[in-house]
């Protein structure tokens, strides 16, 4: 059988440490293709460039045999890249993206703010089945060999199983020994939102300027929703979907009868 | 009554005619707050800066009367900015927040690229109920006009019902003359997806860069999507939702005994 081809992207930046351990992963499972934002790209979302050129370079960063580049872009502008440039003039398909890992969580809605996601995302909406790797610590320094367990298997998941509607995973590791994780749980985004605080300062013109600092805050109290799971110590597994219509609120436009009130 | 506050926002920056439509139905509906970006922000999606502090700089772009900020950020830090700096210093709380009027259509999956619908989203997860206007009309010289009656009939929808499940609203304005405009119509987000191209090029130096390009392309035969609509002559109106799970994943997932297959 052919060996899967496996894209590997990031929001960190190629040179962060949780790049590193997915490309470990990647490397046991199939053919391996990294392409990477050349500075750190968190909270970029969704974002693309439209109005500027993008840059690609052929790096050496995970050793000789490893396909990689980085990109002057967005995590979502990698996999535009990859899917469109890279794997396109080599014949070749990609079987699957998985994106990470994230140091920091992407459970609930951070799945909106997060670089990480959004390149899975762009990849499921090319058909290529795709996952977002997120452990829940910020540290540079953070241990990813018991997030390696779980990324192999899902992974393995991803690539053998007949999965038709399952085909963009958010996946968050609890910071926590490989034997002190009780497994994996399928959930769905918790609801929560974000305290915002800004920070303001004065520049040396004596300007002002604001930073954007926060807590998260949950408002869910289900055992089925994502942050439940990370605080309990499972993995948490949320199959997500770029649909973002509002089923409910729909009927709800159409029993006051919006369209033709006015 | 009180009258309301409204945010108004946009992705193409403070100087781009589509907000200007915006700020003139405001004033008539309620108190006006404008929060935009200095520079255009197009294809953003949801991101915001993190890594960066952020600068506020009260304008006259709307004459004397109209409270108006530019913002150094993203469409999404706009509204961080106004709801957490400028409105809480001055006690109030913003009613309603209204983005746009995009130049150019964020039907189907734009919205997930989309500054001006990221930026509504954002406000709806604060709370605050709120509606992104796009004209299927790239031109920076197009006839905002017709959609100025559309903005005005939506904005009264969202501020005077009991609505308990619409809090976010993705609504596109074809480009036609009011009278041809058959009427407005409650849809979902089609689906479709972008072909893209890169275009690649030299710089002076000899290196080489991308730059994105592509075309729609309408993966959806059903009557009731948004670009149905707007092909059809009607303002499409798709109440969307910041909840990503896909939940009929959910069932598959489980029906596979992903949990406790390893």
């Amino acid at each position: 059988m052919k060996r899967p081809l496996i894209l590997v992207v990031n929001d960190d930046g190629i040179f962060a440490p949780g790049i590193k351990a997915l490309v470990e992963v990647a490397t046991t499972l199939g053919e391996v293709l990294v392409v990477a934002p050349n500075s750190p790209q968190s909270g970029m979302g969704h974002a693309i460039t439209i109005h500027d050129p993008l840059r690609l370079r052929r790096t050496k960063t995970f050793g000789e045999h490893i396909e990689s580049y980085e990109c002057s872009g967005t995590p979502v502008d990698c996999v535009k890249l990859a899917h469109h440039v890279v794997a396109k003039r080599q014949g070749r398909q990609i079987d699957l993206c998985i994106s990470g890992i994230n140091h920091g969580s992407n459970a609930s809605l951070n799945i909106i703010y997060s670089g990480t996601m959004s390149a899975a995302m762009e990849a499921s909406l090319e058909g290529i089945p795709a996952i977002g790797f997120s452990l829940d610590n910020f540290s540079w320094e953070a241990d990813f060999e018991p997030s390696k367990f779980f990324v192999r298997q899902i992974c393995e998941f991803m690539l053998s199983e007949k999965l038709e509607k399952t085909k963009l995973l958010n996946v968050n590791i609890p910071k926590l020994p490989l034997d002190e994780i009780k497994g994996m749980k399928i959930c769905r985004q918790a609801e929560g939102r974000w305290i915002e605080e800004f920070v303001e300062g004065k520049d040396p013109a004596g300007k002002s300027y604001y930073w954007m600092t926060g807590r998260y805050d949950l408002h869910d109290t289900g055992d089925d929703c994502d942050i439940w799971a990370l605080q309990n110590g499972y993995v948490s597994v949320v199959p997500s979907f770029h649909d973002l219509t509002h089923f409910a609120a729909i009927d709800e436009m159409k029993a006051l009868e919006f369209e033709t009130a006015f």
